[in-house]
């Protein structure tokens, strides 16, 4: 594709986003496709000649995009909602343009220069302290990785690195700490560390989904007790399942107090303290070793981009960095080489999409917008708090509300088992009810042991019209489903 | 930005690009910047209000140019030379447009059948057997690591997932197996699952830097009979040195008769296969575990595209599947989720890229290319061989070739210290002194102690006069640095 071809095909595909974005509302949220159906309806085999990119334009259109789950659409409120904005979209174009690989400093520097620089931004954003260094990670599951191995390299008395976790004769058994509402890909994190499931402790949590710190303690000290070797905790600032916030604080204490390392996961939630009034929500992080906010999720920069702090990044050069001949440079003693900082060599210019997004809003303009989602989910709260056949299943410090569909007449009997039980199919028959329209795409979690849905607010497109009407959707069809399945005995 | 900015700042970006591909070779190949200076040329805190897209584009131009490394080259020779071709830049542009998260198969069934569908697809290419099943990670480095973390969950008597490295008594310590030549990715997998460096075993090469197979087959009887339990052994196919072919057939018949995991590294010359006549380079590779190749190395895909085909994913899934209450779908059981066989839960639309770059070119336009990659090689390999002061230091099977100057009157001299001290620190001087030049870029290895430079061909924009000038500039810094440089005493 010669650089004419480019600016002709690239036009067109500027155009076909442009309409694409400034029509998504049009498609169903959720994809209507059966599993199979995508790649059935696409040739089975390479082309042998290459082919016009019409012909590529008309399968996109006709079939892939029914396959696409509409990240983009006003009524994702699933998972963690987000947007890929315009000048996202704009600076991943540059960067595959580009094509650098930032592995080393060498290889791109305004790559690793823009990174170092646009994470100073956010930690500055955040309020976070001067010590804290950060780099790109794709996602918050690496982030966590890398904090996790960086923490069992710092493990006194083992020699990880060179040694592995079987070759210190005698050595106590590693074990991890989070809360049960930290998020999975900690406990995968430790199974790919070799530590295995058994080497994650979950600790309990109280009435508002928070770590209980009292029982982190006392967990801690019965392992010891019991010859487990406690290295590492993560607090969670933004649960994924309600968006709960860890007593970041006395957790410090205790990790001070026990010599561990504490990894901050705010993944979702970190983000808030952009705004002033929310700065409190990081309150204690600056006494963390590593901390993990996503851009990806609530910033308006496409996936991926996860932003790792941490205070001492040697520790985390010395648990990944394997140095060959032919990755040696002159600067290296000069320069962070970021393939030294993970798994992955190859790495993408992905500094540039966030550069573009905070230049794009501003401070000002992310603040504006991510207050506007809070109060979009207060507004929602408040609607079903407001109304009998509804009950709120936890706090909402956030975007995030969680409730279920609880047909009034039943509030008393919540705890008879066949009550329950109807309860818990009820509110998953409600869920896929509403994705089925296409109009809203939420999705669920269990609190307590009960079928919980969850409304997530992260996509700038989303306004109060939007939230209103999945609020009558989920009324609407609770009151259908429930009067049309309602066993009689209830 | 509404659509009509978007529309606006997207025509401006893709005439921005169209320009800078265009006109690649007005750049320095490698950027001229100094530690430090691309930061200190950027405002060092975030704006509080947006900016226009014009002030980020003048940045872009004034800044971030100056220290980008220039990739897209045509004289850009280092590490692996690579292509983000028209097509894959734009598929990246629609990926970000679409801004999906195939974490699960329904929140991007389209995302996760085309990955699917596009690994097909170069499977058959590849001519690899139809068990071979793929999926996309970042880069080779991360799916070596999935490739290692799937043995060990498959070594018996153990249960990495559940208890962890050190939850066996008495088990003994895992070794894996490459030759010396192999890429430092798979020592670092072996970091970062606990075995450590000590549970790396580097098998000796022969002289033209293929594994031994019978040294193999000897270090891992000694190995057993040490008390190590060997469990995984990785061939290459295409070192990252040099891009010799381990002899993958005999290999394979060591890892049959040991039990262990057989993984190819084939992240850059894999593609190769593609050419009819070249098709042999896998032999054998139909009986490995799992196998990776990289079409964002020599298949003009934008980074990051690593292609991880296994024979049995269902042990990738169990050696990372951690599943929580919000992540379960009711298609789980009838899907892959994708998800499940990595680290990252977030994933991006990789495919799409992929897809566009195979339908434009077709497999004749990829053959073509690759065929003139090689042929251009041979090319420099032929004038280093007749040339009197060069010297070739390795067979070139593929597009990378190794080399180095030695004056022909020390020809006979190379073993006296002093002389190959001279020789190491001549090429080395040379290899700065083109680079400097920025008309071309290579990068070295040490081959036998020897400081060797590597020439590598894979961008497309690459022409025979980029290599004969390439060529002329070696040969003339070299008579220059050895007229000014050389010793009285040699």
């Amino acid at each position: 594709m010669d650089p004419e071809e480019f600016r002709a095909a690239g036009y067109r595909a500027i155009d076909w986003i442009a309409d694409y974005l400034g029509g998504v509302d049009r498609y169903p949220v959720l994809a209507r496709v059966r599993p199979g159906a995508t790649r059935a309806a696409l040739s089975a085999d390479p082309p042998e000649d290459g082919e016009p990119f019409d012909a590529v334009l008309r399968d996109l259109d006709e079939t892939v995009v029914p396959g696409i789950t509409h990240w983009n659409h006003p009524a994702f409120f699933a998972y963690f909602a987000n947007t890929g904005s315009g000048p996202g979209i704009l600076g991943e174009l540059f960067a595959a343009a580009f094509n650098t690989n930032s592995m080393l400093w060498k290889t791109a520097p305004a790559a690793t220069e823009l990174e170092e620089l646009v994470l100073d931004w956010l930690r500055k954003m955040l309020g976070l302290p001067a010590e804290f260094r950060g780099l790109v990670q794709d996602t918050a599951s690496t982030a966590s990785l890398v904090a996790a191995a960086a923490a069992r390299e710092a493990v006194p008395g083992f020699d990880v690195r060179i040694r592995g976790l079987q070759g210190t004769p005698g050595a106590p058994r590693l074990r991890l700490y989070l809360s049960e509402q930290a998020h999975s890909s900690i406990e995968k994190a430790a199974v790919v560390l070799g530590l295995g499931l058994e080497g994650v402790r979950k600790i309990p949590v109280d009435g508002e989904f928070r770590m209980r710190p009292d029982l982190l303690a006392r967990a801690i000290a019965e392992d010891r007790e019991a010859g487990w070797l406690p290295f590492f905790v993560t607090a969670t600032v933004g649960t994924t399942s309600t968006t709960s916030v860890d007593p970041v604080v006395p957790i410090a204490d205790v990790c001070e107090r026990e010599k561990l390392w504490l990894h901050v996961d705010a993944a979702y939630a970190g983000s808030a303290a952009i705004l002033p009034e929310m700065r409190g929500i990081l309150a204690g992080c600056d006494r963390a070793d590593s901390l993990v906010v996503n851009p990806h999720k609530w910033l308006f920069t496409p996936v991926d981009f996860s932003a790792f702090f941490c205070r001492d990044l040697d520790v985390v050069r010395r648990a990944f960095s394997v140095v060959p001949e032919y990755l040696r440079t002159r600067e290296e003693d000069e320069v962070r080489n970021h393939m030294d900082y993970g798994v992955a060599l190859g790495r993408r210019f992905r500094a540039l999409k966030f550069w573009m997004v905070v230049r794009h809003f501003g401070i000002r303009g992310i603040a504006d917008r991510l207050r506007e989602h809070i109060r979009l989910a207060r507004l929602f709260a408040d609607r079903v708090d407001g109304e009998p056949g509804f009950v709120r299943e936890a706090p909402v410090p956030f975007s995030v509300v969680c409730f279920r569909a609880r047909p009034d007449d039943l509030a008393e009997r919540v705890s008879e088992p066949a009550v329950a039980a109807y309860l818990d199919g009820l509110n998953e028959r409600l869920m896929h009810a509403v994705n089925d329209t296409g109009r809203a795409y939420l999705s669920h979690t269990k609190l307590g042991g009960r079928f919980v849905l969850r409304l997530a607010i992260g996509n700038l497109r989303t306004t109060e019209a939007h939230v209103r009407r999945a609020w009558e959707l989920l009324r609407d069809h609770a009151a259908r489903i429930d009067s049309e399945t309602r066993p009689d005995r209830l």
